[in-house]
Parts: C-alpha cells; structure tokens; sequence
C-alpha cells in the first residue's frame, strides 16, 4: 500500500484531552480521530490493527465450536421489560424513540435478543449445547467518558453466549472459552491476569476478568509476593472497604489493570424470566442454563498500544502489526532510488503486507512518522548507500544490517 | 461445521408478515429473525454470506487504491448543523439525547463525520485524491419497514467518500467506481441495470443507481424495445408523473427494480459548507470535490436470495455460498455410514467449506432442509448404496451420480 492513498494523518501533538500515553499515541500516529466525547472513527491504521484481533478472535472461538452471527444495536424495551433490566439499568443505557413513539435502546449487551433468538429452537436436550458469537459495536453512554477506547461510548466487542442442560455442562464451556482468552490475549501480544469478579448488571453467580496490568487501568488488583495469594492467576479486584482474606502474610500490594476480557456463568436467570426452557430425557421442563463472555476488541487495541510503545512511538506485535514491512525512499527524486524501491515493493508484497512511504517529504519527516506507526521491520533506500545495497531494520531487536537488495528475503 | 452446532433454526411456515419469497426463505433456512419490526439478527448461515459479500466488495476496493477505516454509528448534531442537514431531514433520521441532554443522531450516511475526518489534513492538492470506505451498521427510521432486509430500519452498508482537486479528477474516479460495482455485482451472482438518478437528501450534481431487476423491486424502471432507449444500461427511474423524452418510438415498457447500490457526485456541497478547503498549485484556496458510493450489503444478500432461489428452497451463487458442500449422512446411526461421512468431511474440509448435517433426523427431514439452505454441492450416504459409494449431486446442473468416494474430488 502506497502511505498516499492510505490516509495517515500524523500529528505533531496530541489533542488536549489526551491524558494517557496510547491516547496519545494512536491520535497522534493516526490511528483513531474523535467526532464526539467517547466516540471515535478508527482510521485505516486503527482498522487494520482492529480486523487482525477480529481475524484472531474469529480463529480461536471457531476453532472451539462456536458459531459467529451479527444482532442488531438498536433493541426494543419488550425484550427488555422481559428480563427486567429496562427498569434497572441506569442511565449508561442510551434510550432512544421511533418514529411512532415506541421505546427502544441502543445494546450494551445482548443476553436479551441472543435469548429471544435461540429459545425457540433449543426446545430440547438434543439441540444443547450451543453457543453464539457475534463481533459488533456496543454502546454505553458513560458519564466520564475517557482514555479514548479505554472508555467510550461506542466501542467494539465480542460477546459470546452459551446454552446448556446443566451446570455442569456450562463450566466445561466456561473452561474451554478461559482457555480461548487466554490464547487469544497471547497472541494478540497482551499479558493478562485472571480476576474473579462481581457479576454485576449483567447477573449471573460466577465471573472472571482478564486483565492487562498498566498503570493506566482503572481497576485496582490485590496481590502478594510473599504468600501464593495473587501469584497464580489467583487476583481479586478491590472494591473499597475490601479485606482480603485469602492473603495470609499481609504483606498485600496493590496493581493497576485494564479490563480487556469478562466471563459469567450467569445460570439461568434470562432463561428463567423469558422462559427459554428445555426438555430433558424425561420429558420434563427446565430453563437453559447459559453463560456468556465478553471481549474488548477496540480496548485490546488501546491496551496493546499502551504496552508496546514508547513516548515516541509504537512497536506492534507481530500478529496485529498493520504492515509488517515499511519501505523508506529517502530521495524518491533520484530515479534510480525510486525504481529500486518499487521493485523491492513490488517483490516483498507478494508474501507480505508492505508499506511504502512514496510521499514527498524530507527524511526527517519519514523517519519520525515511521517510528510513530510502529511496524516491525523497515527498509530504507538512499543516496548515501552504495546503488543495490538497502537498510534493513529489525525494530524489535534494533538489529541494522546494510545488506544487497537480492538478499532482504533471508534476512527476514 | 457440525450441523448440529452451527445453529441453523429451519422452519416449516414462514412468518405472517412474510410476503415476499426471499423474505419467506430467509425466515424459514435460518438466515435472518426478526427482532423489531425492520430489525434483524443475521443468524450463523445469513452471516457467513454476509462476509462472503463483504470479502467481495473489500477486494474490489481495495484493488482500486480506496482504504477501509469505521466511522461511529452515534453522530452529534453540531455536524450535521455544518452541513445543515440536521433541519432537513426528515422522521427518517434516528434522534437521541445523551444522559447531559446533547443531540446525536443514529447515521443514515457519513458525509458529515467523514469531512470532519479528512478536513484538517487535505489541506494541499499533494494530499489529492483519497478514497475512504467502510462497511458498517446504518440506521433509517422508515414509515413502513418491509420486506426484511429489503427496506429494514438497521442494515448494513458500505461506504465510500472520494476527494479530489477537481471535476475531471472526481469523473475519472466515479467510472472506476462504477465499474467495481458491476464487477462485485456480477460476483455475487447479480445481475445489474445502471439508471441514473435524483441526488435525493445526499446532494450533489449527479447520481447513478444499480438495479437488479426483480417483480419485488420498489422502484419502477422505463425502457423500450423498439429504439434504443433502456437498452444500454440508460435506463431512467421513473417519478409519478414523468414523461420519457429518450424513448423515440413511444412503446415504453416498465419493469421493476431493486437498488443495491448508489453512487453520487457530490460536488462541493459538503466541502462548502464544513470547510474542507485544500490549497492549490497556485497557491489559491479552493473546496474539495467529493463523490459518495453506496451499496447495500444486507440488501444484496436479500437480493440475491430473491434471484436464486425456488419457493422450496435456495441455491447459492458460487462466490457468496455459506458452504460449497453439504454431506447428508442417512442413516447416522449404522457405524459404517457413520464413519465414511466423517473420513469423507474430514478429507474434504482440507480445501473446502463443509457442512455435514450431524443431527439425528430422519432422510426426508435432511433433504427438506438441505434443499432450503441451498448449498450447490450435495454428497448423500446412506445404507441404500453400495459400501464406500456416494451419491454426488451438483444442484446448479442437477446432474447426480453415485460414485466411488475416492472418486469425489475428481468431480467437484
């Protein structure tokens, strides 16, 4: 891709309200824009990045039986009345009116439309278990709406939901999708620790969080060095007033995280009030016991940022990184700078995504913008260098070899 | 995928409010539910064409230098009072306040949000042209939703929002539009008219739309005959009240349409008005020329179903089928008919998408639904063949053909 036509609008500065380094970073490297308070455009950068932790996403649930669907945001109270969450939730629901007045809302969550859409269907043990996925934009209209996609308005998630005969069958899932988190945070590049949390608005009696230790995240974790409490995927989050028992030396210490992931086994209480039941072997009526789990997808762009950057720029991990090569001509005047590197373009973008800034700009200026977009490696052609011979960058290593052009592909 | 978990909920009657064939298909194969009236969950099968769709229109896009990025669905008001739609339009537009009583609306289109985008940085011709698209989730209030996805309330569609220096530039860049759409339409297995068109509440100066013709279509297309009018793609739609000029030998005929797609010249409006000002080679400030292009995703795949399919059933066109083959094992229950189906889909998954109808129904019941999900290639086992026979069916030519096992890849 020509950097051109791809629209990178880099910034000198960041905007005012940006408090937090990937704030920073992802406005100033072009990778997001704000049209509104919480609400953001992601820009092609931002949506490269996004579609490689979907692609990641989408692997890892299919890969475990899970079938992939799309419901709608805007969802009507009936179905909300239903489960009894209209008049519960507060004012983070976005309420909106039709036309002719009915009343609907824009989905935070979707255990209400998941649950209309399959409760017919899953009349009997037989067409148990299930469990349905669906990438889509969320919305949540938060009081403080801040860190650009750490907290915002509108964001993107995956929420997954699970439906079985019993709870036994729902913590073997349970299990299996924990397993699915982890993998997916590892090779999206994040390091996450296990919390068990509160279930919340979302009801339920069991839950856990993924979280990606940073000293901007607003959940606050307990955990000891000197006792096991908190060194094995055994974290709390803290709510005030807490003790933590399960400490015994008392030497607790207290860590910042970024929730990126949470699971519930929530049990049957949507399938109770809006009567999705089942029958079993013996013929008798049951309500489905469900579970479900979400995923920041927008947040666990924010969160990779925030953990592979400096103040100067961002490294991206190698699997969501939008570019694995960038290709630098640094006199793209000088004919022979100019064929060459197209050639070298040209050649690598058959087994690579390749970037390549053809803009008019000083050497400076290229220098800077790459090391604010952050792809791993970089090629870098130019007058100074003896004609074939190119640059090549390893950015996580730091590793610099001039090297022939014929011989990029081993180096690689 | 396992029949059984991918959770295709066929029916046997379609909806009451079900009156066209596609609607009455799409309801009873499992592809779409409704949850409001014009909104829709797409369910596993509809979502698997829906990415096939959308694989297409991305390919097509971005082999003609245009980026993908995702702007939000919640729009606040001061946008749309820059460009001064916010009093134009009409009930269509979905209003809501936030929980500090701010105006947003749920976007129809982005023209606005897209503007404040791109404004601060195509502030020289250098940066000219850029092409920016997205695909994404829409809303329009409509009076009368109908026909499902047809005229529905939340759809899906893409996007694409061109910048140029000039008139000339925008006429070169709407022809190569215009002609990835035929490309993507005549991939998904539609077939197209052109009709120019009203620009409507979009604005601009000129418009085309892409009809596929169909007895459901809402708009009514002239041609004739007899002289050359509506013969080469220059078919006109047609206002209550018009007269057709063109047509030399007065023997019109009228014909039905469904717009899948929409392409405008929008002139300076937006630039004008928002102030998406760029500076030219001589130094002078001028508005950008832009162009806009719709198409509508969920619509296509409505579409689609409406020209592909029996009363009875389905049949995929090749590139946006959820599955190529469909093994249908009989008699799961015999332990030998068991086995080859699944060594036969094992083997077959390799390369191809395969869906294997694993549930404990009866012949009649598989056939009934195989016949309405529309899979083109169908391989049934059953105790009635010979051992490590198959029966090979191509519904796109109807020919059938008991086969060795070994032999299937020989014939798909």
């Amino acid at each position: 891709m020509k950097q051109s036509l791809l629209f990178v609008p880099t910034l000198k500065d960041a905007p005012k309200d940006a408090e937090v380094k990937s704030h920073k970073l992802m406005s100033r490297a072009g990778i997001i824009k704000q049209t509104a308070a919480g609400i953001y455009s992601y820009l092609p950068l931002g949506w490269r990045v996004l579609d490689k932790i979907e692609t990641i996403v989408r692997q890892e649930h299919d890969k475990r039986d899970c079938s992939e669907m799309l419901m709608p945001a805007v969802q009507p109270r009936d179905l909300w009345e239903e489960s009894g969450r209209w008049g519960e939730y507060g004012p983070e629901l976005f309420r909106l009116k039709d036309r002719k007045d009915r009343d609907f809302c824009l989905g935070p969550t979707h255990e209400e439309v998941i649950t209309q859409v399959v409760r017919d269907y899953i009349n009997t043990y037989k067409k148990l278990p299930l469990a349905l996925y669906q990438i889509q934009t969320k919305f949540r209209d938060e009081l403080r709406p801040r860190f650009a996609l750490m907290r915002g308005r509108e964001f993107i998630m995956k929420d997954l939901y699970t439906f079985h005969t019993d709870d036994e069958d729902l913590d073997v899932w349970y299990d299996k999708i924990k397993e699915a988190y982890t993998t997916i945070f590892k090779r999206v590049g994040l390091e996450t620790k296990i919390v068990s949390s509160d279930t919340g608005q979302i009801g339920g009696k069991e839950a856990d969080e993924f979280m990606v230790m940073s000293e901007v995240g607003e959940d606050i974790i307990a955990y000891c060095d000197t006792c096991q409490y908190g060194s094995n995927q055994e974290f709390s989050k803290l709510e005030a007033g807490d003790t933590c028992p399960k400490c015994s030396s008392g030497k607790i210490k207290l860590a910042k995280g970024i929730e990126v992931g949470n699971i519930f086994k929530l049990g049957t209480k949507y399938s109770t009030s809006m009567h999705a039941l089942y029958t079993d072997q013996k013929g008798q009526q049951k309500p489905v016991v469900m579970g479900c789990y979400g995923l920041g997808v927008s947040r666990t762009l924010m969160a990779a940022v925030e953990q592979h950057s400096t103040d100067n720029g961002i490294l991206w991990p190698e699997e969501i990184t939008p570019f694995r090569i960038h290709i630098l001509p640094l006199d793209p005047k000088d004919a022979q700078i100019n064929d060459l590197s197209y050639e070298i373009y040209e050649r690598l973008s058959k087994n690579n995504e390749v970037l390549i800034d053809d803009r008019d700009e000083r050497a400076g200026v290229k220098f800077k913008d790459a090391d604010l977009i952050g792809v791993p490696y970089r090629i870098v052609i130019g007058k100074r260098m003896e004609p074939g011979y190119v640059e090549l960058i390893n950015r996580y290593t730091n590793e610099k070899n001039v090297i022939r052009h014929s011989d990029i592909e081993q180096y690689l």
